[in-house]
């Protein structure tokens, strides 16, 4: 009997934000696994330190974090290898997923690696999206309003399409690309219906004007939210 | 000292994605209040059902759900008043909300009325767009995919164009717009990469291929996830 593979969304950063199931399965595996920078902690397992209580194995998949570019086809590779050894052995494996497992997350690199192999059980999370909504203290789409979720690493004119499109978007990643979303918010005049929030939930949440955002500060772990038009915002 | 309203994210369905926060403050509370039908029981309440110690008060803001027709106000104006005089005689109140309060939720229709007058903290939820494809097993969006959430009530013409503008989609709120949203997809030629769920993550969950969806027995708590172009699924 091979073990299952659990890609667990743990939420977006606030320990208590994790769910029950999710919880559950965490402190029940042998094994767990998280995302890690090549030196230095893993936010993942940082998010659900306080509800570790020892005696698991633990699996670091280190890698370079390059802005630009997806995560390296070997750190998967070897992940897999690893992973994988776990799962023959019947070893359960908790995978930590920031926000949730599917929702523009990492974990589908492993999921589409390891789940004809072996049984894979995905637990969704409270995601960035709606932590930064709660965060704002405003809704990010109701009645019939299209939402739009849009990659910063786009490019401009693939943004402007995009926003004309939708009632509302959440515009995530922006790191590097904070100053071109703003110059193009204000070109379209939204940059007075937009709002900007990093590390939702987190100790370190901030909550700005676009004005006030430093670019070469923003996170990869930042979005903006704009309410384009419709009735969601006032 | 007035009480502070509390819009819960209470998640999908299953009582076990509750997040730990959202189940502190539902148990703190003296008071819950929720969303129910005319007559019958509240599923936001079925949900937490599990949870509830009793001693609570509570108050049921019924309303009759007419397919097509957004909660009459009267309805909020009432529940506006009973909220109010719980929190002006400072008891706290949590407003149960299925999903993500803000995510397309009837929270911010006691929000919008409410805010102003008393403290209101928003506890983000796992919402139905992420359950969906955690049941379903397939990611919902990756990389530098652009996702958009197209509710179903819109004209026909109105979500091909949306659909256009994006790699992944969810249409939410099927209900008797299924059939629209199934003939639309034919004839895009997108029915093989859509896929139907009703009740995600509860024990009446279902997962259809199109064709096998009776339309007159779509409910509105159903959507189709359709994956335009992009990667995240194959």
């Amino acid at each position: 009997m091979s073990g299952t593979l659990y890609g667990l969304g743990i939420g977006p950063g606030d320990p208590e934000l994790i769910t029950l199931k999710a919880l559950r399965l965490l402190r029940a595996a042998p094994v767990i696994a998280y995302p890690a920078p090549e030196a230095g902690d893993s936010l993942a397992r940082a998010i659900v330190a306080p509800h570790l209580t020892g005696g698991q194995a633990e699996l670091a998949i280190r890698m370079s974090l390059v802005p630009g570019q997806f995560p390296a086809w070997e750190v998967y590779e070897a992940a897999e290898a690893e992973l994988g050894a776990h799962l023959e052995a019947g070893r359960d494996v908790a995978a930590l997923c920031e926000g949730d497992p599917f929702f523009y997350g990492s974990f589908m690199y492993l999921f589409s690696r390891l789940a004809a192999r072996f049984p894979v059980q995905v637990v969704p999370g409270v995601s960035s999206l709606t932590a930064c909504a709660a965060a704002l203290g405003a809704p990010l789409a109701s009645r019939n309003d299209v939402l739009t979720v849009i990659p910063a690493p786009l490019e401009a004119a693939e943004i402007r399409a995009r926003l004309r499109a939708c009632e509302a978007a959440a515009i995530i990643k922006l790191g590097r690309h904070f100053a071109k979303v703003r110059d193009l918010l204000r070109a379209l005049g939204l940059d007075g219906r937009a709002h900007y929030i990093e590390h939702a939930t987190m100790a370190s949440q901030k909550i700005l004007p676009l004005d006030d955002v430093t670019p070469a500060q923003a996170p990869y772990f930042s979005m903006i939210l704009v309410h384009v038009r419709g009735e969601a915002w006032k």
